[in-house]
């Protein structure tokens, strides 16, 4: 695999990090993964500009993020992946220095790291349905930036595998706010709702999507916090994101969603997602 | 510089971190900094301890933390500071692997990697004083784990720095937590008081010695949760821990703490914490 480290193309084996890089010691950086199709990165203006609020927030300079762009178009090609489905990973540290919580030098350039790979999504939980979990939302309190400081989405997610399931739901203080890799859209009274964008949840971008593709499809909408109480309550519960584009939520803590299958509102936004991502037949 | 990294030791330039590392992508690792006196290492045990209470929370295993020890102790005689005062810098990650927040296969070996380098301790502000801020405290819920996803530590580091002050003490819903890189203690009607090990604080090895060092000395301790807004009652405040040792607080958010000067608290114990470190002369 050709990948992009600071500057350089080169095989994923040659790359370096250092051992003083400030993503490897303090969790000091951000990333984005994107959906490639046929070569065409997927909502690429969204995914930068979220890349550059992150940026903005954590005061990381020194990024061409005009460059990045090319480069991911460089690593699919190179790659060979320009014709196929693919995802590129894409990560910014604050760079590499001597270890001191502050921040280091000016003029320390950043680590840029970015990487191509074939892409499928989940088919199988898109069409079955998949099982949730809720967890205490133990994160800090900027989950609004994409930062890679995930070791509590990444015990939380492992927390939902072994109990069976694809995903866990964050509830903070009982509200229900995000999954671990993903935003949750809940269906109640026929009204697709989502949680209102806080510090304590990520301007998910396949959420925005949807939000509009649901509004074509003259589904109503709502921003609202949404309670774990209300789980009972909601018709359909979708997990959506990047990486998984839209799976419907059959159950949550082992109790069914709505009738235990993925629902017509799941189904309309599921087909119409993948008419805006695919090709049209030409 | 030596280092040790995954089974190896070599020149640091030669280091190798992987851009799949867990600690680069996820914070998913814990860390230790111990001080070396005269090549022994002060409170081994007790680092260690904490360290293994990490890795099981974490549940990143494959680790023979019977070994470090004497890894860390070749590295100070390999760089030659067999003699001298230094740190040595322990991080352990749960490895390698293709990028994905499930944990990876069982097997996948940690990422263990410990570096010791000449260390001097804040000798000015130990003597003068320093100053602090408050600043809310946007960490996750689990700050009782040494780990690395330190962002949020680094960004009120660094705010600390811009204010002109010397640390920053993270105050949740007005409780007097930490700081950025220390332990906080208190000192009113001339009891020593240490706010209570919870799951938003760490147990800080300096500050369980601060209070062995205190009981010696005759000087009362207590332990109990202290407010933002007891600021102006503290007749000290102190800042503790591996690289500072204790560092009187003498200002908080601009304002003076007892007589705006370190106080004979901080003095006593500094003394005698030096007693300890010290080797006695023969």
């Amino acid at each position: 695999m050709i990948v992009y480290c600071n500057g350089e193309f080169m095989e994923k084996s040659k790359v370096v990090i250092s051992p003083d890089d400030r993503g490897f010691l303090f969790a000091d950086g951000v990333y984005e993964v994107i959906r490639a199709y046929q070569g065409r990165l997927f909502k690429r203006a969204e995914h930068f500009d979220r890349l550059a609020y992150g940026l903005k927030e954590l005061r990381i300079g020194g990024v061409d993020l005009n460059s990045l762009a090319a480069i991911a178009a460089r690593l699919l090609t190179d790659n060979g992946l320009a014709k196929a489905d693919a995802t590129v990973y894409l990560q910014i540290t604050r760079g590499s220095a001597p270890r001191s919580h502050r921040f280091p030098p000016t003029g320390t350039p950043p680590t840029c790291y970015l990487e191509a790979k074939p892409f499928s999504p989940p088919t199988n939980v898109q069409q079955t349905g998949a099982a949730a979990i809720t967890v205490p939302d133990q994160r800090w309190a900027r989950c609004d930036i994409k930062t890679i400081a995930l070791l509590a989405n990444t015990l939380a997610h492992q927390q939902a595998h072994e109990a069976g399931a694809f995903e866990a739901i964050f509830a903070r203080n009982g509200v229900l706010q995000e999954g671990s890799h993903s935003s949750i859209l809940f269906v109640k009274d026929n009204v697709l709702i989502s949680p209102p964008l806080t510090n304590h949840i990520l301007a998910g971008i396949t959420r925005s999507v949807v939000h509009s593709v649901a509004a074509a499809e003259s589904i109503s909408t709502a921003t609202r916090s949404c309670h774990e109480d209300e789980l009972p309550e909601f018709q359909e519960v979708l997990m959506v994101g990047t990486t998984v584009d839209i799976v419907p939520i059959t159950v949550v803590n082992g109790r069914p969603i709505g009738g235990g299958a993925p629902g017509p509102i799941a189904r309309k936004l599921q087909s119409a997602l993948h008419k805006l991502t695919q090709p049209s037949p030409s």
